[in-house]
């Protein structure tokens, strides 16, 4: 490592991406132009492994543990683009190293970097321990309870109905939600969610969802969002769960809101430990207050746009700069966009495996329009590409927009 | 081909292309997210093969007639990187198309489009062919004469001294030219060209060389510029004979002359058959009048500032949508710039292999740079990365660049 040895150049290290979807593609894209070496550890073929025959990839599952410590001696820095990892082989591998053997058959622990920190990831992926981190850390989120199957009434009646009550693990665009609306749905929710921890989360009557990318700089965890760098904040727009659009900046918010929501953002992401880029999700309250949702610690998807309105530092590239300790710093820690108006749109795949056409034609014809297909066998509702418009006014960029989300909403139709 | 068989998906043609180098994979880095196949043909481990592992590519020389053919028996449309490539063949294969086998053994004659057509590749890859093609379209350049070792004191006589003897094919970067100051020279300059076509060209006094990115959208040439869009003219620096620098848009150019380039550059093109992208070098001269230099069929250096500044549409995308005929139009036929000002740097390897890590690691730094390194071993002189710079103003990026040009001069006087 660089500190160890400075005559080691920082860009020579290589990078071991656990996951290789979209958003490790997407990292690869960024990574190949700046001569960063990554080697992915996911299924054969898989969308990120598409993009880069720089070196040799390791096939098999992210959450294999001995795959793990495979792609740990490869490597010098472990990152993830998925949070649902094994913490536990990543604290081992951060704490300890990993076994190497040299070419004469000497063995030797060799120190491989995990950024960002497992303890990140381990607090993240258990939804209820990362909200109970967020309250102890002063940062505004819905009343959460763990809560055992015989105390779903009891929190019902303390803070009210409807509430969610959600899978603590493995949850995922809206999987492993459900909204409990009365005393009667309590036994409906613990069958759908049955088998899994559960916690229940008071209901939070918000008017916008909003996202903020952030990148972390330092290794340390802060109380007041030292050492990270905002992008502006974002409208998300979700369908089924999933997200459909973003609009950068997000709209009809005040600047005063819009800078909140980055404060919020980056305290948020200061109070975890290690380097690298994550999406934390908000809620403009109806009373105009902002609560975190939730962080992903990863590229996230409301942060596509940055690869066409940053087009000089995407989050993929900020995710690279940053796990390797080299990321700069931009005047009042933002990384300002480069378009007046962005929105992005994901395709999700339609009912048949050419549903898809049509949007994708139209995309290619618009001048202003990037697209982004990435290589995914389409399948009713998966994500398998996004369209992201840039454009002089946001007016602008609704207009170019409009035709797209129609053919969307069409393809939509036909999946029902 | 769509237009035999509506059925098929434009998109889904696949492309091959003659050549791997830093072209043809910025080609490919566009293509990736586009969905559009490529498959290259070039030595093993060659920079687009490194960003492309969605299909097999193939090795071997893309001078080599029979390796042309394998190429095009996988695909539907063939185009170039580089054109100093075998014209022959690609007229063969698309006048009779390739003759390729069935699973059950039968033979068939396949029809393969070549974008641009081979009879531009030709014309373009002899620069007197060229040359007299552009007078014979109207378009102003250079005098030239095709000349035999007796004719150029001829030639000196009639159009005076320094002029500039050049070989016909096989030139770049300055290489196969000799400038002939006085009769005296004219021994030297044979016996540095000798075993070559020659042509001579009379000396252009210009004060700024300036270029064009082209994309010509129809297939047949015409005397106007019709079916072609320009993007912003640029201003390019020579160092060495090697592009150095390129300003966007030109400095100290009037919106007139900045006009007339694109329209000279425009017409140049739409003289040129087939579709694709077109780089077309321009000199301002002494007088102010706009000459063409020389003009290559293919994405271009002076365009890799496209990939920041017009981030929706890069060259490398219009070059893909142009020669799958699904180019859109845009007003006034000028592809903008969303950045207000751009400059790209050229990186040339130093003169061992770490002499560039300086100028990579600053790059890096500066929020608004971009990096592209294209995984090319580091030779003194060879082009191994460009660093594109987007700003609000033209003297803020050039505050920017100034200490990467400083060390990249560093770099130079090193190598010397």
């Amino acid at each position: 490592m660089s500190s160890q040895n400075p005559g080691f150049f920082t860009m020579d290290r290589t990078i071991g991406l656990l996951g290789g979807g979209q958003l490790g593609q997407m990292l690869c894209e960024a990574a190949n132009p700046l001569g960063v070496k990554i080697v992915v550890l996911d299924a054969e073929n898989s969308p990120a492994k598409q993009v880069n025959a720089k070196n040799a990839h390791i096939d098999g599952s992210f959450i294999d543990a001995e795959k793990i410590r495979e792609l740990a001696r490869q490597v010098d820095i472990l990152t993830v683009e998925i949070e649902h990892v094994d913490t536990y082989v990543l604290e081992e591998i951060a704490e300890k190293g990993v076994e190497v053997t040299d070419k004469d058959g000497s063995k030797r622990i060799k120190r491989v970097e995990v950024q960002p920190s497992w303890r990140t990831i381990r607090t993240i992926q258990d939804k209820y321990l990362q909200k109970d981190h967020l309250v102890r850390s002063g940062v505004h989120t819905a009343i959460s309870r763990a809560v055992e199957t015989g105390e779903l009434a009891q929190f019902g009646r303390e803070l009210g109905y409807p509430f969610m009550l959600k899978a603590r693990k493995d949850a995922y665009d809206g999987r492993g939600n459900y909204p409990v609306k009365s005393p009667a749905d309590i036994e409906d929710a613990l069958k759908a969610l049955k088998g899994r921890d559960l916690y229940a989360e008071k209901w939070a009557n918000f008017r916008m969802e909003i996202a903020v990318m952030v990148v972390k700089t330092e290794d340390a965890a802060s109380d007041i969002g030292k050492g990270t760098i905002a992008y502006p904040a974002v409208e998300t727009v979700h369908e089924d769960s999933v997200c459909k659009l973003v609009y950068v900046p997000a709209r009809t918010v005040s600047d005063k809101v819009q800078q909140e929501a980055q404060d919020l953002a980056r305290k948020a992401v200061g109070s975890l430990w290690g380097k690298g880029v994550f999406g934390v999700e908000l809620f403009l309250m109806d009373d105009g207050r902002l609560i975190v949702n939730e962080i992903a610690p990863r590229p996230h998807n409301s942060g596509h746009y940055t690869i066409e309105a940053c087009p000089t530092f995407s989050q993929y590239k900020s995710q690279l700069l940053s796990i390797l300790g080299i990321m700069p710093s931009f005047p009042n820690s933002v990384i300002p966009t480069m378009s007046s108006a962005t929105i992005m749109l994901n395709i999700l795949g339609g009912q048949s495996k050419t549903s898809h056409n049509e949007i994708v034609k139209r995309a290619t014809s618009i001048p202003m329009a990037a697209l982004h297909m990435y290589g995914k066998e389409p399948k009713p509702g998966r994500k398998i590409g996004h369209i992201t418009i840039v454009a002089p006014s946001m007016p602008y960029a609704e207009a170019l927009m409009a035709p797209l989300i129609k053919l969307s909403d069409a393809m939509r139709a036909e999946r029902k």
